[in-house]
């Protein structure tokens, strides 16, 4: 997928007295996995400095290293976290009750194509990145982003399942085969519409994805 | 693309006295470049310090800055050795005369399979790999990546405009834009082949495009 940004505002505080020390703690956690997505995304995991994080947020080592017992443990949270929010904004659009299921899709795809000119294209997809870069090397993180994807997969599938009930694509098609294609050329085209800087790869992708599924 | 090794062996010495200053200079920089295919693909850009390159070449400091002025100076030419060693590769397979057109796309296509595997799936494309890492932040590398993209474009274009030559291939199909994306799904591919250990990624989306060639 492609941007994250604006990032979630943190959840809202319950009513009555509120636990001073558990909120604080869930906020100081919730805050340095907020800016870790931001800043693993653009910068990747090597070139990010757990110090200059801290800096960054006015958050004390020891602080840190409450919440995460190392830079790896920090990097699985924070893959976890975008997985959560991507997952949700995914369901905000596959979801969306008043539209049919392949205008859905369209709809998410245009709303990640507005994100990525926002954005000047220099963010992309955190899970893309880091499973670029990390793909090869780190074997903990490894099947997170992996897990990250499958769940992606599994709502692109669900959109196009619906497509089918109502008779908007084939019912021959194998929608988990065809989510599964669509994560693969999708990350394919945010990489390329990063070095580019422009949306023609997602287009190029897209226009061929929707060829085969129309098919 | 995917996996590059082995990599290709130095050109043979010409025959006659060698000129001595000039081919030890080029045997170096040849050496350099080749171990910086390795290293860049396998580890990226910013986990590859150019100590640890020379501590294990056996190459000094100053002679690597006789060479390249700088770590990003290095990459570029890393970058444009394996665009330039791909390519060749690349033509291996997509020029061979005793094959149809479709053919040698898949032979090229079972290749780089085989090659992923041999290496476990730790290496995948150093254009790829780079691309993701830097296509955000890095605006000297970003134009010499995509016109390595590029020149990969051609060289498939070239080979499905073959295929329509000998009506393999639809005549309605534009060419540059199939070979566009395939590139963009390939890397993709790549990218998930290397988070799952397997070529399962890549079949996916070989099929998907070889649904929309045969259309």
């Amino acid at each position: 997928m492609a941007n994250q940004p604006p990032l979630p505002s943190p959840p809202p505080r319950k009513r009555g007295r509120p636990k001073k020390d558990d909120s604080a703690f869930s906020d100081t956690r919730e805050r340095l996995i907020r800016y870790g997505i931001e800043t693993l995304t653009e910068q990747g995991y090597a070139s990010t400095g757990i110090d200059k994080i801290l800096k960054a947020m006015g958050v004390p080592k020891g602080s840190f290293y409450h919440y995460f017992k190392s830079k790896e443990d920090f990097a699985a949270a924070v893959i976890m976290g975008y997985g959560d929010y991507f997952a949700k904004k995914l369901d905000r659009w596959l979801r969306a009750p008043d539209r049919l299921p392949l205008d859905r899709l369209n709809d998410f795809i245009t709303d990640a194509k507005n994100g990525m000119e926002r954005f000047d294209y220099r963010r992309g997809c955190l899970i893309g990145n880091l499973g670029q870069e990390l793909g090869s090397t780190q074997d903990t993180l490894r099947p997170l982003m992996e897990n990250v994807f499958q769940d992606w997969e599994g709502r692109v599938e669900k959109c196009l399942l619906e497509a089918q009930e109502k008779q908007q694509i084939s019912a021959q098609h194998d929608c988990r085969a065809l989510a599964a294609f669509f994560w693969i050329g999708w990350e394919g085209a945010i990489l390329r519409a990063k070095l580019v800087r422009s949306n023609e790869p997602i287009d190029t992708f897209c226009t061929h994805f929707f060829k085969i599924i129309s098919l």
